[in-house]
């Protein structure tokens, strides 16, 4: 017997993809992991904090992946006006992204204090624009924050925020504990939760000297990994895809001080089959993957798509790759390792985008 | 203004020398750190579990560290038998270790339900032997068991076995939970903790990414440390040091899958002053490094060697050298990068061994 699925193809709230050749190999493999909707993070050097900046990275994205829609978003620093806001929700760009300080891949041009952006926020609300908050706050060791607990101690802010702005709608991006689980589900309908792959995967043992599960936020206790999985397979309409895939080249990786980030892009819906099947709750996986997050969001694929399909079908041997070549023209960039590389995945898409 | 402090050369009570190449690269390396006592660990390939193995392993390091009086260890297992510990005791052997299974390097061997071993605990008691206990339980997802808490989870098989064997010196080695030093000083005087370099300066922030910080047990939270930082500075008397230092090559660190263990040998005391000042305890530094472990273990050096000196100097720019090459008759066999590579300690051993 042959075990298949067949779902609409998927939407990623939360997207890293780069620039320059990295961009170049990436940006490509958003379709073949199954993905037709992508949500794009602005933290580039430099981060895309104008509108021009957006739509013109955009443009680079679409041409290198036409059967995907982009939604870009802008970076919150200082700098970000309420013009600039309201200039660029009429370009369609879908949210603002804020990164606390020093917390993640170039985020140094990140917040701590939300006050300072409750004008931004107001414009935000008014737009229809999406807050995308990296919910952690600066490890600390005197009031004992560190990353293990930075994403617990970030969640009065969220509460804040939403208290001040009840109709702005909030994604505490990239969840890994149960506390931002249980926050979210207790907050009203204007906030919701993105879950990566891995951290509905992994645990801190995973990351503990393993290069290439370690990110930001790190993967927590298996009493958090439940949590996510409890709450995805209960089908909460506010918890929902975004990968936080975040290639680096492996030299990066596995050296004295590795970057943040695991890549999943190529493999997005394999890899969730596997992980929603052992998790038994298979059924779930078309909402979380494909209409969650559109609908909160309230965006639409671009015409034409929105009747793509992908089916998936159960096999052995299915082995992801070990790397991928980030160019073969330039082989000293390096390579790429995906999540669980060399693993036998045990999905496969047999038809995409059909 | 010179600063200067001169104290005993120090006893380490937690040591991995290893076997090999490796072995004699380090183990000269034990004076030059400013310790002339070192107590060994037994999980080398295969564990040392015999009298004879221990003996013989003592006879290597003798060699290569004329100056420096070893104690051995045991490898508990189930092999070990009543008759063997007395015999191992007679021989001067002070102390066996166990280790939970698949904790830690070459742990495969260890073990989980304690109560097999009660008699073998019973002799000894009665010995006068030391048990040293690697104090983690293994990882368990439905239990809610990881790395972070492993530790803290293990704590009621000491409080366990203290009660059994009242009079059975036990020392938890390499504590790194406020949970630890809190049970510990709860506990009577025959049990005590072993405390490292590196657990005293990291926290898990360190290791997140960072491979040359990665070891078992992992560093913990702020409030950890600072508890570790506290019983020292206290001068609790059964707080002392076991530096844990546990050499690998780089190629085993700088990877996908890090091995575990921070090397610290070479500057032992550089560090320690570097870090006691920071904590504002200079002033315990002898007693932790010096005297507290023998007292507890009732070791002393081998003859002539009582009286033997440290000196350490605060000044500028010392630098931790990046690597130590392992053989350089074998390039291939690599590098060790040490604690604090190319960092500046801030302290210097002007006169050693005097």
């Amino acid at each position: 017997m042959t075990q298949s699925i067949t779902i609409p193809s998927a939407s990623d709230f939360h997207l890293h993809l780069r620039q320059g050749d990295m961009m170049r190999m990436v940006t490509p493999k958003v379709a073949e992991g199954g993905v037709s909707l992508a949500y794009i993070m602005p933290n580039l050097q430099p981060p895309v904090t104008k509108t021009e900046q957006a739509l013109s990275y955009k443009e680079e994205l679409q041409a290198l992946a036409p059967d995907v829609t982009f939604y870009m978003t802008l970076y919150l620093s200082p700098d970000l006006t309420v013009d600039e806001v309201r200039k660029a929700s009429k370009a369609g760009i879908a949210g603002v992204k804020s990164y606390p300080r020093g917390v993640t891949t170039n985020s140094d041009s990140g917040i701590e204090n939300y006050e300072i952006y409750y004008p931004v926020f107001k414009a935000m609300e008014e737009e229809g624009m999406v807050l995308n908050l990296h919910g952690e706050i600066p490890s600390d060791l005197d009031n004992d924050v560190c990353v293990m607990n930075a994403e617990e101690k970030f969640l009065p802010q969220l509460e804040k925020i939403h208290r001040a702005f009840p109709n702005l709608k909030i994604v505490l991006e990239h969840a890994t504990t149960s506390a931002a689980v249980d926050l979210v589900k207790r907050l009203g309908d204007t906030v919701a939760c993105s879950i990566t792959v891995h951290h509905l995967q992994l645990i801190v043992d995973d990351w503990a000297g393993q290069a290439h599960h370690f990110c930001k936020p790190v993967a927590k206790y298996p009493h958090d990994r439940q949590a996510l999985r409890e709450v995805v397979a209960s089908g909460h309409p506010r918890f929902f895809l975004g990968t936080d895939s975040a290639p680096h080249p492996s030299h990066v990786k596995e050296t004295a001080c590795a970057h943040a980030g695991v890549f999943t892009t190529p493999l997005v819906l394999p890899y969730l089959c596997k992980i929603f099947e052992d998790i038994g709750c298979l059924d779930k996986l078309e909402n979380f993957a494909c209409h969650f997050g559109r609908s909160f969001y309230g965006l639409k694929q671009k015409e034409g798509f929105q009747d793509k399909k992908v089916t998936l079908v159960k096999q052995e041997n299915v082995v992801v790759p070990a790397t991928y070549e980030i160019s073969s023209a330039q082989p000293q960039l390096g390579k790429v390792v995906p999540f669980l590389a060399n693993k036998d995945v045990g999905w496969k898409i047999v038809e995409n985008f059909c």
